[in-house]
């Protein structure tokens, strides 16, 4: 078995953006500027954005971050993405979501420019990335076809199996890895909550990539053996023997499912640290123009 | 064998849509209506394109046919969206694909307002479909739902196997059968051209979606007993028996295939009566802003 280090990935790729980084701004080029818009006072979402700036400034990114009350009105956040829509110094936005309950998600992402859709939740984005067209893809499925490629996992003609159906993981990753594009060219089973035979299906996947949101959901006898498995869940779990009190797990029973796979992801280490990596990546794209040109 | 009766299906909704015109007219609205832009000479878009508006005319939908040479300027074409963008008067635009090599298919029908775009062609509309907001569904996905639906053919936790990744049918298609919506809920596996164990895949499909593009390519030993079967294929193969000296063929065996499916679509006469009515209930969606309010 081997592990596939996201950890270690993420900090290849991110000295890989440092170089480019440095090499743009020898020419003269300002560095790439990513903005994040935060409502509320959630830690989790607070601690995410204060990791995008700290990572930002590890590859030469600027960052800006616009923290707003939680009782901001709608139109006051709607103004701020219409003004960093227009700011030229700013390649990429991206807004913390979920947004309070009196804010419409939907129109909020809908407003930011396509071009500067770092996180690729615009509609455009999704439509882009659906038909095949140069898009912002968004953090997790990106950063899964980074681990893959990275690890050297061929993907064509293999069976590959997704549990969950989310707009952000499941569906897009379908597409991803049915398009005739490296990695892709894979046969792509889509299963959720609906699905029957469930066991029988993930047993003659070659790839599983598992992103259904339940602890230990996928036990070593839904897994074939040689399988490649991709983690995306993570959950904290009481675990009186530890300092903390809790750990970390995914979607996977890690243990017993590691001793039949050949390629696994660890929770935490796996997938998680892909997430930032995809959209400095995406932020760098936007910088260069290399999406809408 | 049941079979699927696309022409009986789409003379219904078509039945069903010129009682809504009727009612919206006589509430004092005026007719949907229609638009197309044809470039060229192409005698089978010619057609395809004078059976809209035939269908159109059925229904008591308005329609206008902007028809250019084959050399117009790409500008023209651009400038002709942009004036039918604008026209209040015209809720829906179809350009008929494909243009000419001097003009950038892509471009064109990214000028066309999402709210007007009845083919479901642009990004906005594909994005949307994915992710699960109201949207016009393309012509082929939507018509195979309503086959679906209308046939009573239930499809949450089948399995629904698609033979094709076309950015028109196999991509949409398979995020339309796994949405958590009804028709939908199916386990969607996508096979294409690198897909190794094909036979044993749609082997073991309750619906079988082709969509291949290769006449007659699904026998009956790929099938299982009592599955459905729709066929998107349509294919004019010789015939030296009949008069016209060819016959229209799918991408499914007919013959042997109908013996063993519970339900099956002919060619002609299953999926392809389905296109022009899909249309036509996405002009009427639009004409009624349903999907961008």
């Amino acid at each position: 078995m081997e592990l596939i280090d996201g950890k270690k990935i993420a900090a290849a790729i991110k000295v890989e953006i440092a170089a480019e980084v440095k090499r743009m701004m020898d020419k003269g080029a300002r560095p790439p500027h990513l903005a994040a818009i935060l409502v509320g006072e959630d830690p989790a979402s607070e601690t995410y954005v204060r990791n995008k700036s700290r990572s930002c400034k590890e590859v030469g990114f600027d960052s800006s971050t616009y923290k707003f009350p939680a009782d901001v009105p709608e139109k006051e956040i709607l103004d701020t993405v219409g003004f960093i829509n227009e700011d030229p110094d700013i390649d990429g936005l991206i807004v913390q979501l979920p947004l309070p309950a009196h804010i419409d998600n939907q129109k909020v992402i809908e407003a930011i420019r396509p071009e500067k859709d770092v996180d690729g939740f615009h509609p455009v984005n999704v439509g882009r990335t659906t038909i095949g067209l140069s898009s912002y893809v968004s953090a997790t499925p990106y950063g899964i076809l980074e681990l893959l490629m990275r690890s050297g996992i061929e993907t064509s003609g293999k069976n590959c199996v997704i549990l969950g159906r989310s707009n952000i993981v499941g569906k897009p990753m379908s597409i991803l890895m049915m398009r005739n594009e490296e990695p892709g060219n894979s046969t792509v089973t889509v299963c959720h909550s609906k699905t029957r035979n469930l066991a029988e299906i993930t047993s003659a996947a070659d790839i599983l990539i598992v992103a259904i949101g339940r602890p230990g959901f996928v036990t070593a006898d839904m897994v074939r053996e040689g399988a490649v498995v991709i983690d995306v869940g993570i959950h904290r779990v009481e675990a009186p023997e530890t300092k903390s009190g809790f750990r970390l797990v995914g979607d996977v029973q890690f243990e017993e499912v590691s001793a039949k796979a050949s390629h696994i992801t660890p929770v935490p280490g796996g997938v998680g640290p892909m997430t930032i990596v995809s959209l400095l990546m995406n932020t760098l794209k936007a910088c260069k123009k290399e999406i809408y040109g």
